[in-house]
């Protein structure tokens, strides 16, 4: 009896420990409680300034008003192999959307299996960057899908005539064309067709998971997402990738710290925007990529160099920061560029039928 | 007041001709009707005894039954181009819907830019033949894609092991093999993806204005297909383009009157089904292609030699039957070829995401 008594003080000791740390547990919760809110809310609030504005809807352009008569036939050249050199080239070709409208490959590999200088970026929300390539050598989505057509290790056409020509040849375009283009007395033209492509292309915006944590869902993110955020935000990686694609708003030296090819496996030394200015501080200097959908367009950087989303992140943290980031850090930012992969809409999944070739 | 009545008279006599005119004729018309409409019939029954039994909705198969799952995978299989060895090769590089399932190309161009043998049909109604390619070199739709990994201007793997371990080496795939062929305890096989896109290749049927005249609907073709309809059987030319699929059934010879190459304009001879079976019996021998869809498919011929559906024809008719058609029976047989268009179903243009390379 004795000895139950004591077990039973003891366990009525055990009791009012347990009883007096569940207690104290409930009041550090509900006392921690606004902090939380207030980490996750400032969070948000710098965030939400950082990659400000919203993701519109379509990537309009004074220049190239998007129109669904523009859109339509936009998208159908979008898929059109018979204007290029050898018939196998069309835009879909190295913007294929089942992998995200990129390529996979290092390089594109372009009309008479001909290498293209750099890696080919999605051309999801692409539309709003500063400029298009990597080096900025075209001016807009338009100007990029016009010169496409005569580029020789692209579409490879011998003239801008011949390419307007291949298209007059098939009947059902000059009508497209004039309907799209209804205030042109000669409407099927190079120019246009990169206008049409260009104004498909200002439509194809992925909202994400981040979008909705911007838009105020604190839970649209995970944990670990949200940590990446952080961290991405912490680390300096916003001095580049900021706005609403996440980058593509400047150009930037690729190997501020060190010389990049130290760190990749790039074949060659690509002299990057100099090639555009021949300006000596342009060497190895590149149009910072939209990371947008980032970890569905693996291989990495302008010459694909690099197969691993988490290599490419530490490698940027080396270069371009200084920071050798630890492997922690690198998984949390990978897991934050996880919650940039967005939803492709159905019917920018869907194939047009194009015009017989007769 | 005289003249007035003669008027009248005469309008008179005039009005009692036009009675009996009409009345004659609405005789003549009732008379006729039967007659009308059992020629209506008599087409609709010649044509369903030529061209049955009907189209099925999947070109269903002993060997590889079509499965939901496998359909899935085999649809995104259909645009993988990294089981190529360049990367730029999938199903639908030779096979794009939004031409109809066939590239408009003389010969297609696979991998580093070769030149495949010959034209490459479209996959659209192609399963029901008696096998794949001109030649009939491929058992069927899964030998084809089987075969298609490692054929040298094809995806150009350097084997099947190799193709296999690019499949194995995108995670999301393993468990999509697991899924359409659950008794297989290593499913990732070169085998396999040929089954599994063989399975999608047998859901591409499309149901044309022609199948619902079969069934009965005597106004689903205008008068100018219909009458082409009866040229084209009366002409001969369901000797060898019969059965559901409009030909593919059989192998022929090209050039049973003349040589095929007096009347193409055929860079070389080819050999056809001799290559295969190497009987002398079998030179110029080829498997009688689908004609479903051929509006769309140009250019013709197992060299693509001939661009122009109507030209086709007409050679067709000199050289395998020794007819040389006019100008308005080859007219009219392309208007009911036109008849054999078919819609694509909206499914069929909907572009699978693939799972990622990491």
């Amino acid at each position: 009896m004795k000895g139950r008594l004591r077990n039973f003080k003891t366990f009525h000791g055990i009791g009012n420990l347990f009883l007096f740390a569940t207690v104290a547990a409930v009041i550090a919760v509900f006392a921690w409680l606004p902090f939380a809110c207030s980490a996750e809310n400032d969070l948000l609030k710098q965030a939400a300034q950082v990659f400000g504005p919203p993701l519109p809807r379509v990537m309009s352009s004074e220049k190239n008003p998007v129109t669904p008569e523009k859109v339509r036939l936009g998208k159908m050249l979008y898929y059109e192999t018979r204007v290029s050199v050898d018939g196998t080239v069309s835009c879909f070709r190295c913007h294929p959307f089942g992998l995200y409208a990129a390529d996979g490959l290092k390089k594109s590999i372009g009309n008479n299996s001909k290498v293209n200088p750099r890696n080919a970026p999605t051309i999801l929300n692409a539309a709003g960057q500063i400029a298009a390539h990597w080096i900025g050598n075209r001016k807009d989505v338009e100007d990029q899908a016009t010169q496409a057509l005569v580029g020789p290790p692209s579409f490879g056409m011998p003239s801008y005539q011949a390419a307007e020509n291949a298209l007059k040849a098939i009947k059902g375009y000059p009508p497209l064309f004039q309907k799209a283009f209804p205030g042109d007395s000669n409407p099927v033209t190079a120019e246009n067709f990169g206008k049409a492509v260009g104004a498909f292309e200002r439509t194809l915006v992925t909202p994400s998971p981040f979008d909705a944590f911007l838009q105020g869902n604190g839970k649209a993110l995970t944990d670990n997402q949200a940590q990446g955020l952080k961290t991405f935000m912490d680390t300096g990686c916003t001095a580049c990738h900021s706005g609403t694609w996440v980058g593509g708003l400047s150009y930037q030296k690729f190997g501020i710290v060190e010389p990049y090819w130290k760190y990749t496996k790039s074949e060659k030394i690509d002299n990057g925007r100099f090639e555009v200015t021949k300006k000596e501080a342009d060497k190895y200097v590149f149009k910072v990529p939209v990371l947008r959908n980032v970890e569905r367009t693996a291989p990495y950087f302008h010459d694909g160099s690099v197969g691993r989303l988490g290599d490419a992140v530490w490698i940027m943290g080396k270069i371009q920061l200084g920071k050798d980031l630890t492997n922690e850090q690198r998984q949390s930012i990978v897991a934050f560029l996880s919650s940039l992969t967005g939803k492709i809409r159905e019917d920018d999944l869907t194939i047009p039928v194009l015009p017989p070739s007769e």
